[in-house]
């Protein structure tokens, strides 16, 4: 088998069979198949696209480039959720303790931030104390024992993604339906869940702008899952904005902590709900209404907020940050963001927002870079809210103060203010 | 500026401005842009094509990489003309002593052969003795002395072709027109010629596949050249089939001596008079029609054949061969290929045969490959001959005996015998 002539079998539209998908994703992981054609068949990838067929196998080899995770020896129903990426997406603090309290598993694995999305390992950082290292056997004891555990990616998951990333990245050819899903689902399915609900963003905020292209996107990924044997099945929630009102780490932990005590955002706990309410049933826990009232409940009878300070104590981290979040460090310096005109908020660009929130020191340009965990904005204001001229429609948050011009002028490129807009779902559809 | 910058606007379908291509060559010949990006622009090119506008700044670019010629000193108008590449094509042995013997200047640089096809520098080396290497003095001063030179490419001209189109030959992205006409018109417009004739070859041996797309070759470069102050016309030719009946080196050499004498195929002679015809009318000797009258004077009166006598003299080679042409070498095996059945030949797949005379020891497969200088075929039978079952249509020639089942069977299978074919013309067009 030569890649040359699988990049040519792809470039004039043919469909690549399971054995030239695994030699490639073999060549990528051994370093055997040279950068260069890597990212021409990339490239020829992104124009011609692939079957689902092509796309499962191409996932699978990804799945099994390197280690994977062995959860049989968890009692009970193993479920996770996985979001795309979204700016103040702080949904897996909440959603893990909910589903947690009710019995189902939750063994998760998270990524770091980069770039103008935030990531829940360095939220979980922003408690003192809190280790995201675990050994594999204290890992699975604590899962065992309290049901939750959320640590970083420390083994070799899927190290032909990594590769494969780190080369799209530089290539223009990161916008690519079957690449985006054989990267997101090879690296879910190297951990050994049973069930996934997927949180497929849609809007600025995202990699998929269109909720047509996040509902292709979505339905793929359930197909490839389904076809692995979990259960499947993904929302397509709107990121054309922030969710919540919080964006940079501790600002995002302290409103999740709100959420678990019912006083968090509508918007946020809407999404909460409904993801855990997804898992739950998922986990055999009757039908996605049913699940949703039960993390509604969960909610209410403080057993949510209790699984996460379980989690937050078993790992190390400071519990009383979490019963009373005025505890957190808070940052040096504040700028108020004010309203340049009255009227209604109808744009707050989700990406633009998070670009703001990063420019303050709450996320990374380059995967070296340290993070300031006080950083990051507190919107006062949504879409659809009225504004006055003046009014203070974000508080700005960061330890250096030279920060604040680039960020407030990054926010406000990306508000508008005028007539009240139509009303926006929060979740577009369900694809199961 | 930045390279990703340039693929992601290319892989949207955008027009590339002259600074973004003279930074994408200049990456490329200083090494500083990654293959990988390279490699990712071929194939958003090879998708998403080039203006004419673009395909010009990028020859422009590529020329400009590396050495240029300087033929100011020579007196005279200076004429070269150019093969895409074929099987069978010794037209430059042929047609250069033509013109020069009517007085235009021919200071020709030219190539050895990779792969099917051959290289004019190869079958000049099968005569003993021969020089294609010069000193640039030497070079400028046998042209001034007696019209002709033909060389190797011994200067580093436009080294940024060299290492796209290395690139672009193990990533399939060989097959873009901007990027064929960029990579022959860039290596063309770094010598100094004032007119240049381009033999496009069309067909089953040559880049192009079909008529129509090698007349939109042709046009671009053609335009290209004009655009750049050159003289320009281009042929389109026949390479369906091999041209006359020999090929390997020193056949070819004896092929092009025959037909200097005025006994050459058919095929070849026509050939070779049009295109030293349109380069004699561009070199201001008249219509198309008068030069190739002139041309063919040339070969009557023997005046051609001396100046190829002249040439091989002034360059060290031995004349002896080139008057009595029996004196070359010969193979020490050979074997006849015998006709399986009776009825017309109506297909002599021109790829093919290169490939069987590449086994026999003729081409090479690397460019380090010795050559064996004898070897090659000798057909006895073209396209539209009646054959008889049994009956020899070709004469294999090689040192190494073990080739030739290899060789006899990939010309057999290319080999087709039945129908009367239509008669195929032999210029398919002419671009002005």
């Amino acid at each position: 088998m030569r890649m040359y002539d699988i990049i040519k079998k792809k470039r004039d539209g043919g469909e690549l069979s399971k054995e030239e998908i695994a030699y490639f994703i073999g060549g990528v992981t051994d370093g055997s198949i040279p950068d260069y054609q890597i990212s021409a068949l990339c490239m020829a990838i992104y124009f011609k696209g692939m079957t689902v067929r092509e796309t499962c196998d191409l996932t699978y080899a990804v799945r099994d480039s390197g280690d994977k995770l062995d959860f049989s020896s968890i009692r009970g129903i193993r479920a996770d959720k996985h979001s795309t990426g979204g700016v103040g997406d702080k949904t897996s603090l909440v959603v893990a303790p909910i589903v947690a309290s009710l019995g189902v598993k939750v063994a998760k694995m998270s990524g770091r931030g980069l770039g103008h999305t935030g990531g829940t390992i360095d939220k979980l950082e922003a408690i003192d104390g809190f280790r995201t290292t675990l050994s594999d056997a204290e890992f699975l004891k604590q899962v065992e024992k309290i049901g939750i555990a959320i640590v970083g990616q420390s083994k070799q998951f899927a190290p032909a993604d990594k590769k494969l990333y780190a080369l799209r990245d530089v290539t223009a050819t990161v916008d690519s339906m079957p690449l985006i899903a054989a990267s997101i689902m090879g690296k879910k399915l190297a951990a050994d869940d049973d069930c996934i609900v997927l949180d497929v963003k849609t809007g600025s905020g995202s990699f998929m702008k269109s909720v047509e292209e996040s509902k292709a996107l979505a339905r793929l990924m359930v197909d490839i899952g389904k076809n692995a044997g979990k259960k499947m099945v993904a929302l397509i929630t709107n990121m054309d904005r922030p969710l919540g009102y919080a964006i940079g780490n501790s600002l995002e932990v302290i409103e999740a902590i709100q959420t678990l005590r019912g006083n968090g955002p509508e918007d946020l706990t809407e999404v909460c709900v409904t993801l855990a309410g997804y898992m739950l049933s998922l986990a055999d826990m009757g039908t996605p209404s049913e699940g949703i009232a039960l993390a509604r409940k969960a909610i209410a009878d403080g057993s949510a907020l209790e699984k996460l300070c379980e989690m937050v104590a078993a790992q190390g981290g400071d519990v009383r940050l979490i019963r009373d979040p005025a505890r957190f460090k808070q940052a040096k310096y504040k700028r108020e963001v004010c309203a340049p005109a009255s009227g209604y908020l109808c744009r707050a660009d989700a990406e633009a927002y998070g670009l703001s929130s990063l420019a303050l020191g709450a996320g990374r340009n380059t995967a070296e870079d340290a993070i300031d965990y006080a950083a990051g904005i507190l919107l006062h204001k949504k879409t659809g809210d009225a504004v006055r001229a003046g009014e203070s429609i974000a508080t700005l948050y960061s330890d250096d103060p030279a920060s604040f011009d680039a960020a407030e002028q990054k926010l406000l490129a990306a508000t508008e203010i005028g007539q009240r807009p139509a009303d926006e779902p929060l979740v577009y559809d369900i694809v199961g």
